[in-house]
């Protein structure tokens, strides 16, 4: 499928796996229409709806009346806003909650927010009962494009970022496209930095889709439905050839690498860098290391520095503000990352525009020395 | 498989769950074989040791010995012993120090222990970098032939046992009947109950030589590794077919609707009922409310209690010491039990030894005059 192919209101994206196969549909006003989507699928169920106070002060009142106005029973549980929500505590107690409402294993966890509540509440479904129906309804660009689909959930402890959690699907992913526009520009464009990975892993014609229309990406209507689809069709590929991730659907992590390193530099201080910018400093660095190890050509680097900045991301460390630790701390946060095997690096690593590969075999010493040079203090 | 053609000294049977397929080894001194065992199987591991404070103390060092011959190293995390273990709080509290000690998605959790130890290690190890290998090193006969088998983990919250786990099956079981020795007649026997169900499931050949030959699986040795081996071939049986408890894996709930409620209502004190017993009455009673609706003979019913009775279980409520709440609390704990939908009870009833079947349409009313005819107060 093209990008051109996909129509142009409401757009349909099928993840293939057998029995738990499941549809992400994304275009406006899905929330209001979420009690009928969800009744037609998935009949005689009740809810409990996770949120978080500022998506629920939005949008909680009119998901629960599409949900009652299809039969549907739901109750809320509304967590704190922010990173800090993903811990063992809120888990506990939303678990707690969600057996308070005598919820089944056929009932539904219902996801209503970003990247955090997504993540949290989809381990919640995964856990209570060994594994409830769990449907998603990100609310922002982030989680369309990327959290949303694919199963992954989990939450983080003293060691890190996403160390506990399991692999549950959802059953239904409903991306409104209309909620996007209470985004702010910065938390749009980092999600649209996930949008571009996907090119750049694979899809060449994709990237040079966005180079050409990203200004009506921004603006919302047919172009945004349409990246954001193929978006998920880039994704629901990789999780169908590769669900637990035991090689191929690492290529998802490309600019991750480098950018969970920078994330963690700057303290996770969202203020200095949010994770979307952290990934595309870090696609721009896998692009100019992959120059430097001669697999690629710098022009290539150059083309896709010059995107990202055109949307106003990123693209260098020199863009953070703030002093940064020394190229050997960097170094550190990348070896501390959970995709480290026995000491080697493993890096998505590229040869061009849309050919990305995974190297389990990168030197450290080879990345100190790239990161010095590329180090703006 | 019959039970005699299973060879004398050890054992092995492979749950066939394509490339999640695993064996259960079965015999005498596996535990200081354990590190050889896992080595030939799992190359290049390091293992987290889940243990309680009872087990460690009999098998802690010769296990731990046994994986540093096989170059395997390994840390251990001894909880206390007893059901109160199974709570979130020790789930956090081993995550954390799984990840302490550095252990990555392909290394071990190795569980050391009866059903509590195996059912939170196994959650540990379901959730921790959303995966990790699970290694079950059962040490009590009920955790050997149910518990260790089939890959259901979990721990207890406020609102009753088990509600909050993962599915996540072992890469290996190591069950070794040399340990059994050390366990108490009532512990054996507690463990023996769910042997005899599998033959009252669907394998009446098993039940018949159960009524021949338990003094002999008793007493220890060959006839003990074929009666184990026998179980767990059932259980493996069972699980492929149904991993996840869609349907037919429900028919392992045999006498455990009954059971459970019982366990309820003596308050979980282990003096007065412990599971295994629960589910010797709990399989009687099955028995007998089959004969009431007319689908089995009382005949069957009476077979059955004479063999739990002559091995020395517990054949009915009046055998619990102490006072039972009125048959319809018990009922009330029946419809608490999670194996409810939508208000109609489902029961694990029988044609027979050997021919249970699950119904999902039972009504109340029934079980509550067949409660009030069998309450011994």
């Amino acid at each position: 499928m093209t990008a051109d192919e996909i129509s142009s209101d409401d757009s349909c994206v099928t993840v293939p796996l057998g029995a738990r196969r499941y549809d992400i549909l994304i275009g406006a006003n899905l929330i209001e229409r979420a009690g009928a989507e969800i009744a037609a699928r998935l009949p005689d169920v009740r809810a409990a709806v996770v949120s978080d106070e500022n998506v629920a002060a939005l949008y909680l009142e009119p998901l629960q009346g599409s949900l009652a106005a299809a039969g549907i029973e739901s109750t809320a549980i509304v967590l704190p806003a922010g990173e800090k929500t993903k811990h063992f505590d809120h888990v506990i107690d939303a678990a707690e909650r969600v057996l308070d409402a005598r919820l089944e294993r056929g009932d539904l966890v219902l996801a209503l927010g970003g990247g955090v509540i997504g993540d949290l509440a989809g381990f919640v479904a995964g856990i209570v009962r060994r594994g409830m129906r769990l449907v998603q309804v990100p609310t922002s660009l982030l989680a369309q494009v990327d959290s949303s689909v694919g199963g992954k959930t989990g939450i983080n402890t003293a060691h890190g970022k996403n160390l506990v959690g399991v692999f549950h699907q959802p059953a239904l992913v409903l991306a409104d496209t209309g909620v996007l526009d209470t985004l702010s520009a910065r938390e749009f464009r980092a999600g649209y930095a996930e949008m571009v990975k996907y090119g750049l892993i694979d899809r060449p014609d994709f990237f040079a889709w966005l180079e050409d229309r990203w200004r009506e990406v921004f603006a919302g209507g047919p172009a945004r439905v349409k990246a954001i689809a193929q978006s998920c069709q880039a994704k629901a590929d990789v999780v169908a050839a590769d669900e637990h991730e035991h090689g191929h659907r690492a290529l998802l992590n490309l600019g991750h690498t480098f950018g969970h390193a920078l994330e963690a530099a700057t303290g996770y201080d969202g203020a200095r860098l949010v994770h979307g910018e952290g990934v595309a400093i870090g696609m721009v660095l896998a692009h100019q290391f992959s120059a430097r190890l001669n697999l690629a050509s710098p022009d290539d680097a150059d083309r896709v520095a010059a995107h990202l900045r055109a949307v106003g991301l990123p693209t260098a460390m020199g863009d953070i503000e703030g002093p940064l630790p020394p190229p050997d701390i960097l170094l550190d946060h990348i070896g501390q990352d959970k995709k480290v095997k026995k000491g080697k690096l493993t890096f998505v690593l590229t040869r061009g525009v849309g050919r990305s590969f995974l190297a389990d075999d990168v030197p450290p010493s080879a990345v100190l020395s790239f990161l010095k040079e590329k180090h703006p203090q």
